[in-house]
C-alpha cells in the first residue's frame, strides 16, 4: 500500500527532528490545526522527502536560512536539536552558524550561538 | 614561512570561487579597496579557513543564507558558481534552494532558481 | 469647525485599536513624545483616514505586513486585538495569518499564531 | 469523483491569478518542476483553498506581505494583476500598498507603487 | 505668518536632497499623490525638521538604514546624492557604508558601494 | 613595536563600547571563541579603525543599521550604551532612532526606543 503524504511526512519529521518537531505540530492543534498538517505534509512529506540531499545537508541549508532571517529563535532551537539528531556534531553546527558571518554580520550570529549553547546544554 | 591572512584568503578564495570571487574583489578596487581586502582576509582567510566543515558544506550554508536574505542576487550568482566549482551538482544546488521553501516561502526561492538557471547556462 | 489631524487621528485610533493603541502612544510619552504624536497624526490621521478601504480591509493588509517583517510581535499583538475590535472574527484572523505561509514560510507564521492565541485568550 | 489537490490548485490558481500564475509555474518546468507543482498543490490547493476569507481578502493580505518583504517585485507584479483579476479596483490596490507605510516606511512603498503603475498600464 | 507643514517639508526636502527628492515626489503624482505629500509633510516636515541632529548626522543614520534593509537601491541612490548635497565627502559616504559590514555582512555593502560609484560618477 | 590587529581592536573596542563590548566577547569564549576574536580583530581592529569618520558618526550609522534589521535588540542595547560612551547625548540617540521612521516604519522604532529607555535608566 502506498504511504500517504501525511504518513511519509510524519515518518520523516521524526527521523529529522525527533520529538521536537512533533511537539511543534501538536502545539498548533488548538488554534490552527491545518498549519500543523501542512508542516507534516508539505515541509516534511514533500520538501524534505525530495531526493538529492541527505538529512545533514538539508539541516546545513536550514541553519543558514534560519540564522539569516532573524526573529526565528524558536525554530532555530528546533533545528539545532534536529541537526544533532541527524548526526551533525556540536562543532559542525557552530561552524555552520559562523559560516554566515560574512553574509549577515555579527548580531544574527551572536544570537544564534546563544541559542545553540542552550540546546547543547539540554542535550549534555 | 608562515602564510599571511591575505595569502591564505586569496588561496582559499580561488579554491572556492574560481575566477568569480577575485573579480568581485577587483571590482571594488576603485571605490573601496579595503572592502575587497576584508573579503579576502576575513571572509576567506578567517571564516572559510576554519576547520570543521568542508567547502561543499560551507556552500550549502551560504546558499541557505543568500536565498533567505533577498536582494542578494549578484552574490547568489557568485556562490551558485562557487557551489559548482567545489563539486556540488546542479541537482544538489537546486535541492539546496528548494530546501528553503518551508522557511522563506516561494518568492525568494523562485527568484533564486531563476538566478541558478542563468549560472547553469553560462557553465553549459 | 475643522477637526485637526491630531483630533482625527485620535478618533480613528480609538475606532481601530480600542484602548491598545492609545496605550502604545502613552507609553512613548516619557522618551519620545513626538513619536506618539506621529503615530496619531500620521499613521491614523493621514493613512488610516484615507478613503477607499474599510477598517477590516486595512487590518488584513496590516496583519500581512506585521507577520512578514518578523520581530514585530508587540505590534502584532496590538493589531490582532485591533482586528477583533473592528469586527474580524478569530477564524478570519487565523486565516489571514495562514495566508502568508506561501510568501514567508512557516517560522514567521508559527510565531504569529502563537501571538494570536495569547490575544484570543485575553479576549475570551 | 474527488478532485485531486493538483486539480483543485490549478482551478484556484486560474481563478485568482488568471494567466499570470500558470506562466510562473510553466517557467519553472525546466529547472525545478516540483517547485511549480508545490505552488499549485500547496499554495493554491491547500492555502488559498481554505475557508474563511474570500479571494479579495486573501489578496489584501498577500499585498501586505509582498510589499513588506522587499526584493519580491516579480511576485508583486503577479499579485497586483491577481488583485485586479479577483475584482479589487486600482484605487483599492493603491490604498492597500499605502496602508503599509506606517509599518515598513516609504522605500518599500514607493517601489511597490512603481510596480503597480506598470501593471495598471498593461491592463489599460 | 506660520509656515505650513507642507511648506516646511518642501523647504527642508530641497535643503537635504536638492532636486532628487522633489523628482521622487513628482513621480508619484499620477498614481499616489498623497504618498508624495506624506513624504514632504511627514518625512521632511516632521521628522527631518526635528531638533537635535544636523543634516549630515541624519544622512549618516539614513545610510545605515537603507544599506541594511536591502532592495532599496533607488532610495539609496537618492540619499547618497543627498549626503553629498549636505556636505559629506565621498570618502565619508564610503566609510558610512563600510561601517555596516559588521552588522549586515558583505552582500548588502557590496551592492551599496556599487550604487555609490554610480552616484559619484554622475556628480563628477 | 607594531600593535597587532587584536591589540588595536581591543583598544578601540574599549574606547567605543566601554565594558559592554568586552562582555559580549567574553560571553562567546565557551562556545565560539573565534567569533569573539573576529569581533575584536575585524569589527574593531579593521572596520572601526578605519579613517574618515569619528566614533560618534560610526555609532550613528550603526544605530541606523541595528534599528532597521530588527531582532537585534541585544546588540542595540550594547550600541546605545556605546553611543552614550562616545559622547552622544540621550536626546541625540533618540533622534537617531526616530530618524529611521520614514525608512522602516513605526514597529522597529517603537521597539528601539523601548530598548533605549532601559539603557538610559541603567545609566541614570
Amino acid at each position: 500500500m502506498t504511504e500517504s503524504r501525511f504518513e511519509r511526512g510524519s515518518r520523516i519529521l521524526e527521523t529529522i527532528d525527533g520529538e521536537g518537531g512533533q511537539a511543534v505540530v501538536d502545539s498548533l492543534q488548538d488554534i490552527a490545526p491545518e498549519l500543523g498538517r501542512w508542516i507534516v505534509e508539505f515541509a516534511f512529506g514533500d520538501v524534505y522527502a525530495s531526493d538529492g540531499l541527505d538529512a545533514k545537508q538539508r539541516e546545513l541549508v536550514t541553519l543558514g536560512s534560519l540564522v539569516t532571517q532573524g526573529g526565528a529563535e524558536p525554530q532555530l532551537k528546533v533545528h539545532i536539536a534536529a541537526a544533532l539528531h541527524v548526526g551533525l556534531t556540536q562543532a559542525e553546527i557552530v561552524q555552520a552558524i559562523l559560516q554566515t558571518v560574512p553574509y549577515v554580520g555579527f548580531p544574527r550570529v551572536i544570537n544564534a550561538v546563544n541559542v545553540a549553547r542552550g540546546v547543547f546544554q539540554d542535550h549534555a
